[in-house]
Order: structure tokens, then C-alpha cells, then sequence
């Protein structure tokens, strides 16, 4: 017995040096990942009393009513609104079928800026490639007149790498097929699933390039048009295809700005945030829902532990969706007099976070190993740098401020990215939970460092 | 070296003792189960060529068309089609909204035989319910004028043993809705899965009961409005409801009927088969181009084999989904006179079969008992008998012809069943191969078989 106790009271100070449970952060972030219960509630409440929320549309701003009588509800600080004005595309119906040799429906859904059809539909032969490489390889002659099919073969990652090289087929795509006159465009979703639901997302056409009827077949719509191609053999396959979005004229939009205040104004700000408004065919849970409750709870710890050094400045960005119109906004109305000293963005769904990125000058290292190291223990590896930040922080980044990367496990994201599937049910409270732990870490070393922080010039990256 | 030959000489025999390799049926089920191709290729050809096919309807007729063309150029005898009339209903349009406390559109799709809205929809408020029988239980005055919301808890289990149980909400629902002066029911989707397809299905107005608008909500949909329910409180829920579905009167459906001739026509006949229409909203993969294709490729193998003792009559039935016109017309049309001696139907998708279960007369055990050896190797466990065909053929095994089940595993069935989702995607080409192999095993041991056949008056049991 006196042994036993002995053997005890020696491990103790070891114990506890191999995990720092005296350091308040690591306190903090323990507390989140055993109990936190309002990233939850906000995700919920946010999907559940707001839903879908495109910008632009009087949803968003319901979703800025809600945010800022929640933000205020829970202590927040300063919580106000940040209008702009913005080009607002509103999707119209939306249908599809192939005419002949083999008639039956197909499924899709159009992509931002989709130009319409006649109001009955066009009809048309459709013409398959299996990249965009191989459509700029096409004579023109070949593709004019006709919808054109994209197919590829995006595979899910980890780390959602693959969006950026099999996105192209919706970025550009429509602008490659209007410039070789075809009548319109469908592409397979830039998705990872086998449901039939079509990932919309946004797409820009290029200079000169008329805007077409441009969608998104589901994958196994695209799976089945690409068999019907192969089946008819050198019998033309025509579709019929609707879409009827229309473009509304300019609407207003916004980011909600909320703060926990810190004591020493000298110290610059930390602005975190994720963004409001969603896609118009889910109720935007993981894109991004997810990370508007996450940055909130993990900000709310901090003010709830004591005021910290620095100011927290949390942003709920509008119009993140359809091409960033909150993060410019933001930047323009905060800079060079907003003195942010670092800045983080959760934007890629609510699964457990695996890696952290810094972009944090040399003489910040011993901060940065610092944070490293109170991750650790949620399963948080460190990756190569630099962090970049999400879209809508992104020009703070380029401007030089510091940033940390959450990476997210990214290996589902994509099976309900963009679609009517990114809702409430597709969130681990969990791993939601644990989102918040490392955000509350990584709040709790940086709002109350003693030291300067600094960023280093970025290396610019793809925006996800 | 002579020792080691000596070794393999005396193994030999009993090797082939234990795994009967000169067992004709063996040797075809070992080559379905190595190489069957037919199988796949009749799937992709009828859900590629033909996709949705509803009875009554247009496309229904071109998968007879296709049918017949395939059997014939596969080799089929007495290739025909028995056709026969039905009232046809058919979707139109389906919306659904919260107006208020939290506005936001809902998926849904429409119940066969639902009534339809006026076309500018319907607008009342949501009534919830867990069950049927809290509906049941519920005053007519709480209900009328309202819209009935029924909730439930499906859960997956490899028999699919839930769609009795939970099939309630669905087949019950809007009846009892009906009568208690609701003004439309909508429901949680008979599923299993997480995604934003509705599941329909048949349902009959029961008599007195005045039809209604009848959907069914996706699962998160259902969830979703749940929560809505809960937040609102006290605050009405109101919803606007807009479904078109139309009666469009009598249509033809049909059978189309192949044979494999026996050399024994005092042998009897033995029926297999799936059903050849579709739900609407897919393309009707693993309901039932699976079933079609499994016994036509089994069937196929055994005439590849040489002429068997009985004759082999494959039935692709139509109008299964909208209550089933075609078995009981190929019931009336060829009993009693068709002399078949047994019965069996593969309707529960393309995933691996697991177990058999039989109704043979007792003087039938070693038959049966042969049977069950054969299948065997491929991980199929003998259940409790008696087996019950498929909704199809039940007729024949009421009056009282010998039946053969091959349970598939439907632990995912219900993710897909009666949704846009039952595409060719959902099909594993390995497990398909397994069902051709067993029922390959099935049809040689039956259709040449020295014994007669016969069956024994069945335990009722709720149809599938």
C-alpha cells in the first residue's frame, strides 16, 4: 500500500509533464473535447431555423438576424452587420432527358451564372469527352451546336487536393464549350458519391465567352449518359434540356462581426470566422454551418475563461459561395487599421481535424512548436507549411499576416459538397467537437502570447 | 517422392468426396459463380437501354420489347408476351415548403395514388406523429384540416424484416389521415439511407376513405421537420404542399414468358423470374433488373448445359410496384393447366444471398436437403422454412406448388428501395455472380430431378 502510493506520488510530476494538464490551453481544450455542447446547438440551430441561405437572398439575411441575436445572447462584443452589394443568380427548373435511342430522364442541377434555356428546353446531340483536355483538342466544327458531355474520375482524398485538378470541368468548361459554339454544357459533378443529387458550385464565364446552359449530371447520371454514348455506337444521342435560372439585379449581403475584447489594444487582433451563407439545394451544414458554430464555440471558451490579451474577432462572412464577396469587404473595411496579427478560417465540413499549417515568421517557432504540440494529443499532426488561410481570409495572408491551417479530413467531403445532402445529419458531434478543442487551443496560446506575431510573405496556393 | 504420391493418391477420393466436383449442378454453379457475364450484361442493357420503366406506361412496353428481343436472340423457346390492362397513375409536379416560423423548401415525393393539391398547392399547418397508432389514437378534431406528419424508426436488418413493421406509416397512414378530415399526409420515407431521396410506394385509399395528397419526405427532410416541430413550440408550423399526380385510366402492362424446354413434359414446370417494371424515379437496378437478370442467366446456364428433364419457364412480370397485375394474369392464364411444380422469384436486389428456405412436401426432405449442400459453399445457411416465393408467384404456393426462397442480404436495401438511387452503381458485380450461381445450382437439381415435386399449403406471411 505505502509503496503503491509512493510509486504515485513519483509518476505525478512526470505525468504531468508529459501532459501539460497545468497549462491553461490544454485545460481548455480538454473541457471542448469532452463536453462541448454549443458548436452543436449553433450548427443546428443555424440549419434547422435558417436552412438554405444563398446569397444575396433574403435568407441570407434571416441567417445574419439569427447570427447576430445569437452572438449577442451568448456576451459577444461589438456584434454588428457589414453590408455590400452584389449580382445575385437565382436557379430556376431544372430538367433533363435524353430524346433518343434510349429515352428517359436524366438528372441535374445548373451551375452559378448558368445561362437558360428556351422555356420548353433545347434539343440538341450531345457530344462526349473525358477531360477538358481533350474537349480544347476538339475542332470546334465538331463541338458547335451540340451539349457537350465532361466526364472525369475524381477519387476522394484526405486532404480534398482533388478538387482543384477535377474541378476544372465546371470552371473551365463552360467558358471552353461557349467559345467552340456549343449549344450547352453538362459535366459530372465535382463529387465523390453515387447519390442523385448534382453538386451545383460557381463558375465565371471568360472574357468573350457567351454565356451557355451549363449543369451538373449526378455521377451516376453521368456514369449512365456516358454508357448510353457507348451503347448507341455511331447513332446520335439528342437531350432535351431546361434550365431557367435568371440573374435578379444587385441585392444586398453582409458579414456579422462579433468580439471578445481583449485588454491590451496594443496586442492586434485575431480574426477567425467561417462563412454564412450557404448553397441554395442543402441546408449548408458542413459548407458552412459547421464552421461558423466551431469558430464561435471556441472564441465563446476564451471569453468565458477570462478576458484574453488580444481581441478575438470572429466573422461570419457573406456571399463566400459565389465567388467572396464578404472577405474583401471585410479586408477593405478593417485594413490597414484593423491591426489583425493573425488570421484562421474553418471551411471544409466538421470531420476531425488531422494536420495544422502556420505561416508564422522565424522568430515566431517557439510559438508555432507550442501550438504543435498542444495538439498532439487530439491526433493533429503537423504538415509542411504555409497555411493560406480560407477564401475569405485570404488577403490578410498575402498582406502578411500569420495564419493557422485546421486541415480537416476531407476523405467525405466531397460525397455532399454542393448538393441537397449537406445537412444537419451528416455531422459526428464528435469530431465536431474535437474541431472546436483544437480551435480552442490554438485561441488560447496565440490570444494571450506575450510575444509579437508575425507572418511571413505567403506562397500562393490554389483557394479551396 | 513415391511416399508424396502415394500421399495424393489416397487423398484424391475423398477430396472429391468432400466437395462433389462430379456433381453436374456443382460444376455449373462453380462456373456461375467463377465467370457468369450475362447477368451484369442484362442489368446494364435494361436499366441502360430502357432506365425507368413504370407499368402501364410507354417505357414499360419498350423493356418488353427489349425483353423479348434479348430472350430470343438468347435462345429462348415459346418467347411471348401476356399482356393485360391497368389503371395507370402517374406523378407530376412535387413541392414542399415551411411558410413559417423557419421558411425553407423540403423534399418529397409523392405516394402512388396520391390525390394532387390545386395547382397552386395547398397551405396548412403540420400536424407530428411518431406512429400510426399515435395518429390512431389522436381526436379527428386535431386533425382535420391539417397536414399529418408521420414519423418513424427504420432501421436496416439483413431480412428486411423492418418493411413490414415500419411499412405502416406508408400503407396505413393515409387512409387513417383520410378519415380523420386531414388535408394531406406527409411521411417519413420507408428508408434506411441519409440522402435526399424520397422513397415511394404503393398505398390504396381504403373504402370511405376520400383520397388525399400523399408523400413521403426524404429521411432528412423527415428529421429536419421533426426539429422544425420542436423549435417552433408553441408557434404553428405551416406548410405549402404542391403535388400533381394524375389519373390517366386504363393502360396495357404485360409478361413477356421464355422457355427452357424440358425432355419430360409429364415432369412439370418450373417457374422462375422477376419483375420487368420499374418505379419512375429510378432505373430500377436492384428493383428488379437484378431479379430479371439473375434467373434469366440461371436459366440460360442450364440450357447451355444440355435439355433438362422438366421444362424451365422464366416470367419477367409486369406491373409488380403499383400492386401487382402480372402474377396473378400469368396465375389465371396458365393454372391449372400449366402444371408447374415449383416456384421461385428473386425480388430483394443484388446482394449476396445468404440463406434458403424451402416448402417441399416431406417426401421432398433429401431433395431439399441436396439443395441445401449445394449452396453451401457459397455461405448460404439453411433458415426455418416454410419459404413463401415472391409477391409474383405467391398465388401458386397458396395453392399449395413447391417454392424455393433465396434471402438476399438486404442490409442496404432499404437505402436504395423505391428511390432515384436504384441505378446500376449500387450493383456489386461479385455478389450478382453469386446469385446466378445458386440459383444455377437450384434450377439443375430441380429440373432434373428423378422424384416428383411437390409442395406443401404454406404459412401466411406478409408479403415483401
Amino acid at each position: 500500500m505505502k509503496k503503491l502510493l509512493l510509486v504515485a506520488a513519483l509518476a505525478l510530476p512526470s505525468l504531468a509533464a508529459a501532459q501539460p494538464a497545468a497549462d491553461p490551453a490544454a485545460t481548455l481544450r480538454d473541457q471542448a473535447m469532452r463536453g462541448d455542447t454549443l458548436a452543436w446547438e449553433l450548427v443546428e440551430g443555424l440549419t434547422t431555423e435558417v436552412g438554405p441561405r444563398q446569397a444575396g437572398t433574403e435568407a441570407e439575411r434571416r441567417a445574419r438576424d439569427w447570427a447576430v441575436r445569437r452572438l449577442t445572447e451568448l456576451g459577444f462584443a461589438n456584434v454588428h452587420v457589414e453590408t455590400f452589394e452584389m449580382p445575385v443568380w437565382m436557379r430556376g427548373e431544372e430538367r433533363a432527358e435524353i430524346i433518343s435511342p434510349f429515352p428517359q430522364p436524366l438528372i441535374l442541377t445548373a451551375l452559378g451564372n448558368s445561362a437558360a434555356t428556351p422555356a420548353g428546353g433545347l434539343e440538341a446531340e450531345v457530344i462526349g469527352f473525358q477531360s477538358v483536355d481533350e474537349l480544347r483538342a476538339a475542332p470546334d466544327a465538331l463541338v458547335r451546336g451540340k451539349i457537350v458531355f465532361i466526364n472525369h474520375a475524381m477519387r476522394p482524398t484526405q486532404d480534398g487536393s482533388g478538387y482543384g485538378q477535377f474541378g476544372a470541368p465546371r470552371r473551365a468548361g463552360p467558358t471552353l464549350a461557349s467559345r467552340k459554339g456549343a449549344a450547352a454544357i453538362v459535366v459530372r459533378s465535382i463529387g465523390t458519391d453515387y447519390h442523385r443529387n448534382g453538386h451545383t458550385g460557381v463558375q465565371a464565364f471568360g472574357e468573350g465567352a457567351r454565356p451557355i446552359p451549363a449543369a451538373a449530371l449526378t455521377i451516376p447520371d453521368a456514369e449512365q449518359l456516358q454508357r448510353i454514348l457507348s451503347r448507341a455506337g455511331d447513332v446520335p444521342v439528342r437531350m432535351r434540356l431546361t434550365l431557367t435560372p435568371r440573374n435578379i439585379g444587385r441585392r444586398q449581403s453582409g458579414n456579422v462581426v462579433a468580439e471578445v475584447p481583449g485588454t491590451d489594444p496594443s496586442a492586434g487582433v485575431i480574426i477567425i470566422g467561417g462563412h454564412l451563407d450557404s448553397w441554395d439545394l442543402g441546408t449548408g451544414a458542413i459548407d458552412n454551418a459547421a464552421g461558423v458554430a466551431i469558430t464561435t464555440a471556441a472564441a465563446h471558451r476564451i471569453m468565458q475563461a477570462g478576458r484574453p490579451r488580444r481581441t478575438i474577432r470572429v466573422v461570419l462572412f457573406g456571399a463566400e459561395e459565389v465567388g467572396g464577396g464578404g472577405g474583401p469587404t471585410h479586408f477593405r473595411v478593417n485594413s490597414p487599421a484593423g491591426n489583425a496579427v493573425m488570421v484562421g478560417e474553418s471551411d471544409f465540413g466538421a470531420d476531425r481535424v488531422w494536420r495544422v499549417e502556420f505561416n508564422f515568421a522565424q522568430g515566431n517557432a517557439a510559438l508555432a512548436d507550442r501550438i504543435a504540440a498542444l495538439l498532439a494529443p487530439l491526433g493533429i499532426t503537423r504538415g509542411g507549411d504555409p497555411a493560406n488561410a480560407g477564401a475569405d481570409l485570404n488577403e490578410w495572408v498575402r498582406a502578411g499576416t500569420a495564419a493557422v491551417d485546421l486541415n480537416q479530413d476531407g476523405t467525405r467531403y466531397f460525397d455532399y459538397h454542393h448538393t441537397p445532402d449537406d445537412t444537419l445529419d451528416k455531422i459526428d458531434p464528435a469530431q465536431l467537437r474535437q474541431n472546436v478543442a483544437a480551435w480552442t487551443a490554438v485561441l488560447s496560446v496565440l490570444a494571450n502570447a506575450p510575444e509579437r506575431i508575425e507572418g511571413i510573405a505567403p506562397t500562393p496556393r490554389p483557394a479551396r
